[in-house]
């Protein structure tokens, strides 16, 4: 009964093909061979976004590190929600790739900026010359850490407010798939469409062993990143291997349908924990469940083997209600759910 | 009439004959030279710390970020209050030293950490593993950005919090002086004696040109500080006339002569606020004066052509009463201290 | 017909054997799985290194520039071969990763460090104050660029050389496998027991689909390493899939067998070149041959749809003789070398 | 009898005159003040370039450094000389600053770069594709490490070189009065006239306690330069003291008669070299002197007291010849020359 994280799950059957498949004899490495030539391609169909220059790296920490690093000048002011995963959970490498920018952590409900305080934000950042450093650009997360999600507008008021300070906005796309299945849009809606200029694409959390999407939708956004990407340690000889996981997730949708059955399962366990009780702290909008439980309930769950974090404290033990954070991954067992559902129930 | 800040200010006459004295014939450069090894003497003796590593820089920024580097890796997590100036001010130069240390900005009262909020804060920070990065340091800064100033007591506080987890503690000391000069302590008892690790002494803002003192108190800390300081561009070749502006600040008790002078004519302009019916948003302890004043006075002054910052919104001309920041230096002129305070008296 | 490079070719099925074997539900994430352990322990097993701290990385990149960061500072001096992979093809990572420390290339005949050049080397470094940085590191690459190999003499005479200076000493083992294969040595005897501190054992060219580990034989030189590696975005969130790779190569010997397979197609496209009226550039001791043969024998090699790089100078390309290199890798198809070597037989 | 370098030395009157004059009370600080105005325009005026972007730094490491990371991104290829002062002498600060660019050296007599040398360089690292790193900039040093200038026709052979490949030039100026006064041309023809695109005019050896300028002659290469010289500290807030340097230098044209005086010094000595005996290594066309001289006369140089460095290798003591260098400043004593140069004569 593991719901401690989505990255503690498998690669999906359809990723492990595609990695045998392209495990045939002889190909050029460093990108020069048809299997990432073919998944690059797919990426951009999914996308609806033919122009975009797509690259692939294995980590999402390295995806979202490497854009605010294309993004970013050394002096540059990032915005972001102050729980953001490159605030909170990077190791700053974010700060790392791009020799210092500063993130400017911004407070939101339910782990989504709000336009008004961005905007109010790039205002102060725009007025404190040198002593701040400048303006850069806006990140946000879909699905966000506290799983709920943007919708295409929530994202266009975002991108407006950047773009008319003159900054790109990036996505970090962890659970981008949650995010877009929950919302039933096209990807190309809630991301270029809306204003973003640069996307991460998380394969990993969705059902690859471990890789994630760059996309630059304006490839004049993209000018050296394979130099970045290279210098970084994040190019693989045997590319091949990165693309064809990303290349069986975007082939028939699988994508969505996997982030369809995490969502799915993520909902069962949240309607347990009304039933029990329980109180959700974030609508429950991608495949994670933010929730305080009775202790009780917690102990009875702990007792059971189930596995998840206290959230935001790890040391919340002995609280009454417990806070906690429940994931759910697309191949997380019916049966763990269920069990995990009845105890939640009460 | 300006009172926009102390740096707007001239250096001292002891510090230009200091120059001049230092300017005759040939001496090794780099530090080599017998005016160095003079004030870095004089820097051990005024902190009664006879094992103590001086070395001098130019710019307060370069001091700071230069202990940040030695003190903290680049995954390293440096605590502060969210108004220090290497939060707010230095361009990002701390993460740009240190490749990518992040700053882990801290409220409290009046510009001053206080020791349960730190405490729990390294807490966290502890608990985080890889993804939160590795807690490396506390910075305070010391009088603070808001003229307040901490006690050898308030010092000890933080000490104690910081060296129990291992971490050490830098005091930013820009206007060093004007806090000492306000406690009427030794430097030693507010520094290395309440356990201090490493101070930036000030003193640009203090009546010199150009330059500051880093001290470290412990020898060990300050290990290879030399190539770090060399590899960042801040090694005189002509050491001798960094030197000779420090040892003319630290003969003769002139450092403290000189921040009396300061704090003083804040004293007087303090005063004049409350008189005026303005409000003193700290205590003035140091040679700034954060108040509010009514419109009509902010407009007579700056009819009058004084020169200030609204604080800490330069966009918050138009407001009633108006936010304000008024700094004093040694040379503030009296005839100006007076003409602004009868302004402010109304 | 390619001879491109190692990396051209695929994963062993043992590999994806492993991989398939690793993914089965539900694992922490992070390297804290069982497969990391047991491949970790496997790693330690091979170097009859029971102390020693192993970690996986994807690429070879990562691996060397994130040990030149862990073992040298942003002053420090790194001495190797001017033929180096890490001056000549990494994209400038080590300099990246540790922030600017200086690669201080020396020359040697067949890719490899003469213990008197280095030794030269280093005693000018060491005189050279801050101006030079300091001396931090050396490292040499086994199997070396030039197909060379080190012999457990060799090693020891270097390590000899720079542990009297108290540097330590990197072996960058891209090809380790080739090397020891060749060597017919253990890879205890060439790597710790003569002296190398951190060892980078490479998977990638070996068999495996992107894993190399990192292997500091002295825990103390480890210290902290697991930060560096999350900061640069080279922590894998479902680790076990890099281990499993290194794991299976670890695995009855299957890494020496490999490596031996391909040594052995290198002796007979060597055999080949000389029988041919070729020359060979440098003594073919691992899997890579650099020679040079007739233009009218490229000609036909290239007719015949071979592929490989000419070398050094990729832009030799009407030169008679032509310099070429030829690369094997443990499944360059049998059929393939031996139309190569018929050709080039004449 | 200090011939060890002109950094050695003092500054001239005139400047402590001008540092006088500019200490007069208040003046905005970080470069808003008229001192800066005015020392700007002065430089534009020399360099007779209307539209170039002036700063002031302390220090040659910081301007050539910052140069560099304005000039070349974090993967690029810096082309220098392998004696080049960036290579040699800065502590590795340009990788520093730019975060990892490389330093490719070339050889050439004299510390001049030739065309051919640099051209062919150019091209193999246009044809190295990720692996190399991409070329980002050319620098050169006039006067050169090895007290030789370029014409100005050797700086356009040079630069348009560099331009063909779209590469910018960069002239580390730190003796660039030296080169100027002994070519006999104006600054503008061996700088902008000629092909450069950034000038690091130094001061410091001239005959300023501390002070350099760099200079971009179009400013559209200027772009956020000011956001990179904060970040590392070296905007000065009493930034008036940098400018009066300059300004007093620039005046009446100091600088030239500074530099007429100190090479006039270095010809006598090399006089004196030739004359007893010794051997000059390069034609001495600046301020600095490199010779072999019989081991008797530097026994009796140093018997009498005289300082100066062996050179290129400072442990060249017992050789016999010496190789040695002299260098001369503004106001290296004229006795103290007499008495070298009749030790010299024999």
């Amino acid at each position: 009964m593991n719901f401690a994280s989505d990255n503690a799950y498998a690669a999906h059957p359809a990723v492990m093909a595609a990695l045998a498949r392209a495990n045939s004899g002889a190909m050029m490495g460093y990108g020069a061979d048809p299997v990432t030539a073919e998944a690059e391609a797919a990426m951009r169909d999914l996308l609806d976004a033919p122009d975009a220059v797509v690259r692939f790296v294995a980590t999402g920490t390295a995806a979202n590190a490497l854009v605010c690093a294309q993004l970013s000048p050394a002096f540059g002011r990032i915005y972001c929600h102050e729980d953001a995963h490159i605030e909170t959970s990077e190791c700053a490498a974010p700060e790392f790739f791009s020799h210092g920018a500063k993130l400017m952590t911004l407070p939101g409900s339910g782990g989504k900026l709000l336009p008004a305080v961005l905007s109010n934000a790039i205002r102060i950042g725009a007025g404190g010359g040198l002593n701040g450093g400048r303006n850069a650009m806006v990140s946000i997360t879909n699905a966000t850490e506290w799983g709920t999600v943007y919708t295409a507008d929530d994202v266009a008021a975002l991108a407006s407010v950047a773009h008319e300070a003159g900054l790109p906005l990036h996505m970090d796309g962890a659970r981008f798939a949650n995010a877009v299945a929950s919302l039933g849009c096209s990807a190309a809606d809630v991301t270029w469409r809306a204003g973003v200029d640069a996307l991460c694409f998380g394969g990993t959390k969705n059902g690859a062993m471990a890789a994630e999407a760059v996309i630059f939708f304006d490839p004049a956004r993209a000018e050296a990143f394979d130099y970045r990407r290279k210098q970084s340690g994040h190019v693989f000889s045997k590319s091949r291997f990165l693309a064809a996981q990303m290349l069986a997730l975007a082939s028939d949708g699988l994508w969505l349908t996997l982030a369809d059955a995490a969502n799915a399962k993520a909902r069962t366990l949240a309607a347990a924990v009304e039933a029990g009780g329980g109180q959700l702290l974030q609508p429950v909008q991608s495949n994670a469940v933010f929730a305080t439980v009775p202790a009780e309930t917690h102990a009875r769950a702990r007792a059971a083997g189930a596995v998840y974090h206290l959230w935001p404290d790890k040391s919340a033990e002995g609280m009454d209600p417990v806070p906690l954070r429940l994931v759910c991954a697309w191949d997380s067992p019916d049966e763990d759910v269920e069990a995990l559902a009845a105890i939640l129930r009460g």
